[in-house]
């Protein structure tokens, strides 16, 4: 931590900021500018950064050097995490397509999109049973029941599935169900749903909050793996910023971003970051490009149906010539898809 | 609804459109411009709005005419509401002060905070049992035995207090100590708490989510009256834009828009939003101007000691001293404070 | 400067930094930390800060400790700057209220105008010639015409005038006119414009750019106070965001932290911040509370066939009535409106 | 336009909306919902759009159905626009790199980098004389000097060269040297520098303001096209949003929500967005995948003594390298680069 002084900061103000980090067992590197002292504080970290300095008489501001989360760090594991989901190895150079309707609606809804996507070459499929939405008189999910009609094309096609989960007491039963977790960009910050997933044992991918920075999402991993679950999937979706033209603005650079800070994988979502079906596919390539380590991709057999963002889901037919194209680029930069 | 068809529209799509609406029983007013063609849908909103039109061919964009939100808005009810907090009216011309420590973190430490605040003329106590807190390194709260000092407190003092949940599952646990459930900036969407909180009796103060939208906080709220709750106070607290001087950006214009398109009390936290000591009586004073219904001040006897925010609590001389000043702007337009 | 080394930097490459820093005279405070090494510089500010110092191996990244610019702050001159605009005094407890048309249209909506703002109490007139427009299509301003105009009005009622200026070539004419130079939102980095304006003998109202930081907002001024003209007023006019509800998000905190870097006055634009009718009052109102030198405010007899900005635009009437609300508040906070 | 009309709006207020609509010679659909009036106006978009509908009595809102823009549309053309740039074709499937210093600050630098951008297979030589900088301490480039030194590398390499134009005073000076003027981020609202580069014959490349949405964007595109210059290039650069870990966020989709409204081709500047060297690459890749036009690349001999933005300039050997992962990128989607 780097404590910078006020202008007028007095001697004794100085002396104070100093004995604070004493009386913690940390050192203090004084250094008197022309203008302002500058306090290098040096001891553990945990320590440190949990005291209000900026709350002391004469100092201006506390500038962080050293990041809050430690396990997910790559100071903490150099070498790439790899996450097994149902069998099906993620990061480290293994790329997982995962796909599906973004809701699950109907059997023969889930069914056909679930073939499709089999077809095409997905691994991973993904269908939610409970649903959070900006209005509650929008479509909420069909629950348990979504739960097992997934399970149900889980064993059909032999792929795993992933669905998400917005609830504490709802952790139980869908890790019961699912193979892979999902924490919803609205709940990436919900830290008593993070702290239960933390306590299970199934995989989870820890979707971006959309108004998240990357050091916050890294916090929110944190929390996942300090509770004992070092199965953690990271999934960039967009933020939210000035730009009308898209739901949301990809923030394509984060995937290289988090990959130098963690050994975390991580995918990109397409589909909810741009909210419209022209851009998933140019959003596809240029994830694949920039080293996504997996997609996130909605299909619907009938988007203009579909109860939940049909606008952004891709047809069938659709899906499976962008997994044509995404192979080439996976060939040119050297990760088989 | 105003579904905008494409350029390239084929007279087969618009005519789907239109047989879509019908099919739902609303009316279609189609409008041939020079270069597109535009579709009015008149009928039930809520059944028009579900509908996923983007989806559908030669469909360019939809544009929603009324708000999703209906028994928050003034619309529904024009006269402003007033809301009861343990005998405390908070709205339609009823200015609440509600001050304290952000955390409650020793009896000692909160009596201190809470005698300073009551003598200097806040009405309703602030002080946390449970913080959502970004690193899970940091203090997260002391729990039921902070919502007993709370309850000392009241007892003590005869002010009714106000405390934040976190988890649904706390929801009963802390609606029978407090006499405000507060629902923090990263819940505000998270439906599950929402509709926990809008099941049981006590009055709710819900946060703005510091990166959603006047229309999604008001959805919000909508969540929490749906579900039977009818007494929500909102907050403003800032949002999260570039500027990196503040904390968050005061969206103090927020005031005045809540209140056309509302008639739910709205307060500022002018605390959390500016995140430094010395922008707290400034924004309060902007807020009593705008005619914010109210203020959520932190206090706290030793800042520098405290282990939340202590960088943006006042001390109890500065916060008697800034009621004095609140008084006269509170004067100067019509409201007692 | 705080230069922080990555955690893999080499002792020859923290020497690297250090020899660097000798060579401009600089001198290097090393502080090893567990993890990593800190470097403090002390030295002459303006040459530290030009130095790329995260383009050199083992850098992570170099944290500023002072701002860039130096006389428009408070550690140069603490007093407030008051600036004469033809003989009205703007800053240091004197309050301006500036208003008018936002474009100057024809000479008798322009007369109209002034007629009623200098009525109601306004002592600077607004009305722009020169038009920065998004759209090529959109009406452009009068040029000089517009500015002759103008003068008659200031001669007819004793009231000195603002007008913008656009281009590096019109400023020499927009000064021979006007008593106060606008430099508007968009042009705010125009570092051109700034330098040929710093070098001309009228005060400048230097507006916010939407997107500028509040420190980038400060080095626009010095721009212009080194260049020679230290008659500087700022003007805060609303950031852009994610929010919809309002054309912008009006920073008001921005007046308090300017206020605490500058001594230069801050003034508050509350028509083109929200961009509503409905929102002009209320933010004005905020703004003479927290602590505003004058206000710039758009009033049009007859904002429905305003050739620009007429929605948010106050008829006299309303700006009347306007003015006697804030002369209540000014009392409360001790400033004569 | 979309002319909503309040819930309160009386019949004599539709009828003065229709009435007016009437008077420029546009067309009135209006369609009565159950709540609220929509009134459809047709006819001459420019007439329409100009007029202040949101100030008359009774009107909610007023939403554009068309874009402003026309000429820089796909709706005005609908084959992609190449752009001759001294010889080498840009746009319409034809990859350009541009390559080279930020800046121009030796004849040596230059030469050096030159060469080596040359020689890796960069087609456009980069390198400015004059520079906008936030502080007024910083350098500001070497001027008509800088200009010479461009010439002289295209006269030895035989590649055309691209540099910024500040001031609409030098747009003659800069487009007598230059293959390809460049309006800076800072400069894409200044109309007054977009007309005067309109009026000239040199092709343009406009990069995005950071704060720009992609309409305003193509609405300085606009400017220039209506002047009479059609030869214009669009550069996505990063846009401002709350993330801290990159200078800017890369708005990637950008690049295919342009190529769908507009006929012109776009290209990616990597190297300002990210603000790191480690991106540069990275995003490359990616914007080469999503179909850009071109890529802008600031290459540098030895980036830590650059005078501006050494900490994202790549090394003539990194630059190598990665045109050659290009290259592979391109051949999986088509492109040669």
């Amino acid at each position: 931590m780097i404590i910078v002084m006020a202008l007028e900061a007095t001697p004794e103000q100085i002396q104070a900021v100093v004995e604070r980090l004493r009386s913690i067992g940390a050192e203090a590197h004084v250094s008197e500018g022309q203008k302002r002292t500058v306090i290098g504080a040096v001891g553990d970290r945990g320590l440190i950064q949990q005291l209000p300095w900026e709350a002391m008489d004469g100092v201006e501001r506390a500038v962080p050097v050293l990041k809050e989360f430690k396990f997910v760090s790559r100071e903490f594991q150099a070498a790439d995490s790899v996450i097994d989901v149902g069998g099906v190895p993620v990061g480290g150079g293994h790329f997982a397509m995962m796909a599906g309707p973004c809701a699950v609606e109907t059997r023969d809804q889930l069914m056909a999109s679930a073939e499709a996507v089999k077809k095409a070459g997905a691994v991973i499929l993904r269908g939610d049973a409970f649903k959070p939405r900006t209005s509650p008189y929008s479509f909420q999910g069909l629950g348990e029941e979504g739960l097992r009609y997934m399970g149900e094309a889980r064993e059909l096609l032999g792929m795993p599935f992933i669905a998400e989960v917005l609830d504490p007491r709802d952790v139980e039963l869908v890790s019961e169900y699912a193979d892979l977790i999902r924490v919803g960009t609205r709940n990436m910050a919900n830290f008593t749903l993070l702290r239960e997933i933390g306590r299970q044992e199934k995989p989870v991918l820890l979707k971006r909050g959309f108004t998240a920075t990357v050091d916050e999402w890294l916090n929110a991993a944190e929390y996942i793996y300090k509770e004992g679950n070092h199965d953690i999937i990271m999934c960039e979706r967009g933020i939210r910023t000035y730009e009308p033209s898209t739901r949301n603005t990809l923030d394509i650079s984060a995937v290289a971003v988090v990959k130098r800070l963690s050994h975390l994988p991580v995918i990109v979502d397409p589909s909810h970051s741009g909210g419209h079906r022209f851009l998933v596919a140019p959003l596809a390539k240029a994830a694949v490009a920039i080293g996504a380590d997996g997609l996130l991709i909605d299909v619907h057999p009938a988007p203009e149906t579909a109860r939940v963002d049909g606008e952004q889901a891709l047809l069938p037919d659709d899906f499976a010539e962008l997994m044509d194209e995404l192979r080439k680029i996976g060939n040119a930069v050297g990760v088989t898809i």
